[in-house]
């Protein structure tokens, strides 16, 4: 992992610290659109995160404040993952992408879920 | 670096392929705001980007596409890049995080070139 501390005061290199990698934003994804939220849900997307990097995300969205966790199983522990405000209000990022992909990415498919004109 | 095969046909997994990453955005908003465009200009932004990430980040946007080079001294040989209409068309994606990080980034400062209203 890269080191967290701010690199700047810059806002770009603040939401870059924080979802600045190629995996968090698809964890954004599966919450907000398409209704993923438990650790097993997560591992079964289409991009197979890696479990260890998956344990971490989760874990600095939370300290972020992007995530919020409530047990809903005691034996053994299991957690269901919402998006706080903080992190609902990360949806236009990803509607950005969605429109740069689709006009310019090869090979990209946008899912009706993802469809920017319905946002 | 992480592979750069496409990973799904999401696009929001491309966008993340090409741009997700600490630094690259970073470098777009130099040239797209900042008006830098050299090598030597990229080293003295505030972020202090290693030299050996940014030799790879400009590889890999000249390979997508999103930059473009012109020479403009032969001995030694020096290059200016600018964004193509692939990269400019990022600037809604770094918008979207101005306005994210202005609201929810603790320590951040948004300078008047990123100001959001004006744009």
């Amino acid at each position: 992992m890269s080191p967290r501390e701010p690199r700047s005061t810059c806002p770009i290199a603040y939401a870059l610290d924080v979802v600045g990698d190629r995996w968090t934003l698809l964890l954004i994804r599966d919450i907000a659109v398409f209704q993923r939220h438990t650790y097993k849900e997560f591992e079964q997307a289409g991009e197979r995160i890696p479990t260890n990097i998956l344990a971490d995300r989760l874990k600095k969205l939370l300290n972020h404040g992007i995530l919020a966790k409530t047990l809903y199983q005691e034996h053994p522990k299991r957690y269901r993952y919402e998006l706080t405000e903080k992190g609902l209000a990360l949806r236009p990022i990803m509607r950005a992408m969605v429109s740069w992909s689709a006009q310019y990415g090869d090979d990209v498919v946008v899912p009706k879920e993802l469809d920017t004109a319905d946002n």
